[in-house]
């Protein structure tokens, strides 16, 4: 069976939770989903394969990143992205813009893109709308991302309104320069990316904006930069609403477990972020009981699983007396075991959701989910 | 059908070369066999299945790391170091002699053993055969190591010779102790370590005094200790034959892929050593044509395998491009595909001396060994 260039099924919705499917190419999406972080050309302290057995279908690249080392030609010499690491699946690649901002000094930002200079050896390169989709497609990206600004927080209605139109022009100029890559364009999808800060109004004008120009799916952009779980829950009200019924939406970097089933119970599909891979080489680990601090002495003789509910190794072969032992001495062994283990547990909370809404109970989930993680980890022995 | 609680076999050799099985109540262990080196409760960067999946059937604990962290009696009540760290086969423990010596500041040896402070947070500790042999038993070790001295190098013929004497009264003591222990001891198996520096005689007075108490194996000590490739094999050339032709052989700590074809050609059946497990996290690879650096540039753009010949996931999925790029990050799977290549290329090169002994054609193994090794990894691209 041929895979198409790029389908939505909105399948069912249990009130404003979606269930559904992506097909891509390079293999299908069952929505929501959650998409491991693979910042430099892995999943940091994972085998691919073992990213796929948590239930991933998709992982996220980093444009910024990969441009800097291995290097984006370099990269389509080595036969692109999938090849250099192994992963078979399809791949989401951010447009880089926003690691940029973030991780870069002496960066210049103008109306063509933003000068900046490498931050592992000073070396200055330039992005924008055009080199960012070059170079995602020169990665072999599956789901290629509009090149924005990720407006800072907080922003004044002003501030939030003149990124938010340079974004959307950005947007124009990303789409056109897609377009124009036909044989990777005939392949992959592009999705836009909604910006307008805190403010209703020009999440709206964004929305408007990006529909005009057309895109397969549609980020939120611009969350989970400091405002808080409640506060990104306000804007979320409006702004995912706004967006296309028949497309993805994809909410940028978000989040922590019940980040995800509020914005899942708003209308997201999907979702990217690096706390459950950097968490686990941090010793903190994400259960159904909320997270839990290995390094903390209270596991020192805790013969327990770490989380009785969860099929990881790290919760069924191994005690929290040995996770404790690891992270405690920095063994690499550590990082891979809570490396899997949350990421086999944001996979499990995704298909949880993904059975309820299927099975019209989401919101009786959602509430037990919040009782259960806020109720706190099991007792000390 | 149960197994022993210790028995040796000897198949068949090939000149000075022994193929073998050393049985005990957790399996067998194919000799000549390389154990890899899981200091603190895990071998360093790779799942115990993984370990197992190498071709390894036994693997070696550090008494002096996991008497510090977890602590012995902790270790015991949680079941010992098998159930910690999920490893079902055989574990080989030293006695902590070598790493007390190594690695600790404010040590005062004397008859009685040796007082030391922790590396990690300074607290004093006595180590001694009793205290040893105390500290095996409570980790539920399967071989255990008398404790001894390693005698420094260079050493006089008088320091040898009184640290050796040393060690033969520790060698006894420890005997002794071990067998008080007479639960585990009904379990478990004890090897004596020959010392006596570069010094015929004392290795001949060492190997006297071990036999006269009597061990189920014996260790070859005070080797890869600075003295060089050249020497170490002048001292194997008389201390290897001395020992107990009906009991397993032990080269302690080492070695590099050629040591260890020149200590089988003289008689050893066993090694340990850290070099494929720490080589594999500073970036470089053991290969049938020699040691690859991978941090090295000239892997940059090169889409070929690390080794052909290996059938480790680092030769067969991913390219020196790959693994070049993983190095350089800093990648925790850099360590991990490292790990395992170098552990599969250890057992692999065990393995093959295990056939070419049982089809005595092990001297032109030897010979094309060391030719292919010595000629260097294939030319740049």
């Amino acid at each position: 069976m041929t895979q198409p260039r790029f389908v939505f099924q909105h399948l069912t919705s249990d009130g404003a939770a979606r269930l559904g499917v992506i097909s891509l190419k390079r293999g299908d999406i069952r929505t929501p989903a959650f998409m491991p972080v693979g910042t430099a050309g892995t999943v940091k302290a994972i085998m691919p394969e073992d990213v796929a057995a948590t239930g991933a279908d998709i992982i996220l690249g980093n444009t910024y990143h990969l441009m800097l080392r291995p290097g984006a030609d370099r990269m389509e010499r080595l036969g692109g992205l999938h090849k250099f690491m192994d992963w078979s699946g399809p791949i989401l690649t951010d447009s880089g813009g926003y690691q940029v901002m973030s991780l870069t000094d002496l960066r210049t930002m103008t109306e063509e893109g933003v000068t900046f200079a490498s931050h592992i050896d000073g070396s200055r390169h330039l992005i924008s709308p055009e080199t960012s989709m070059k170079i995602q497609c020169q990665l072999g990206s599956d789901i290629i991302m509009a090149f924005d600004e990720c407006t800072p927080y907080p922003a004044t209605h002003e501030e939030a309104a003149k990124s938010m139109a340079l974004s959307m022009r950005w947007a124009k100029r990303s789409r056109t320069a897609f377009d124009s890559h036909t044989g990777h364009a005939a392949q992959a999808a592009l999705f836009g990316i909604q910006q307008g800060s805190m403010f209703e109004d020009l999440r709206q004008r964004s929305t408007d904006a990006l529909t005009e120009i057309g895109f397969d799916g549609y980020a939120v952009g611009g969350l989970a930069v400091g405002e808080g779980h409640e506060e990104m829950l306000r804007v979320l009200d409006f702004s995912a609403p706004m967006l296309p019924q028949d497309r993805p939406r994809y909410l940028m970097g978000v989040g922590k477990p019940p980040d995800l089933v509020e914005a899942v119970a708003r209308g997201i599909d999907m979702f990217d972020c690096v706390l459950p891979t950097r968490s686990a080489r941090n010793g903190q680990a994400f259960t159904w009981r909320g997270p839990v601090n290995l390094k903390n002495a209270r596991h020192r003789d805790d013969t327990r699983p770490l989380d009785a509910d969860c099929a990881s190794a790290a919760s069924t072969r191994f005690s929290r007396a040995y996770l404790h032992h690891l992270i405690r001495c920095g063994e690499i062994l550590g990082a891979m075991l809570l490396t899997q283990h949350n990421l086999r547990f944001y996979q499990d909370l995704m298909a949880a959701m993904r059975q309820h809404i299927q099975a019209q109970t989401f919101e009786a989930f959602r509430a037990d989910f919040h009782e259960r993680y806020n109720g706190g980890d099991i007792p000390p022995l």
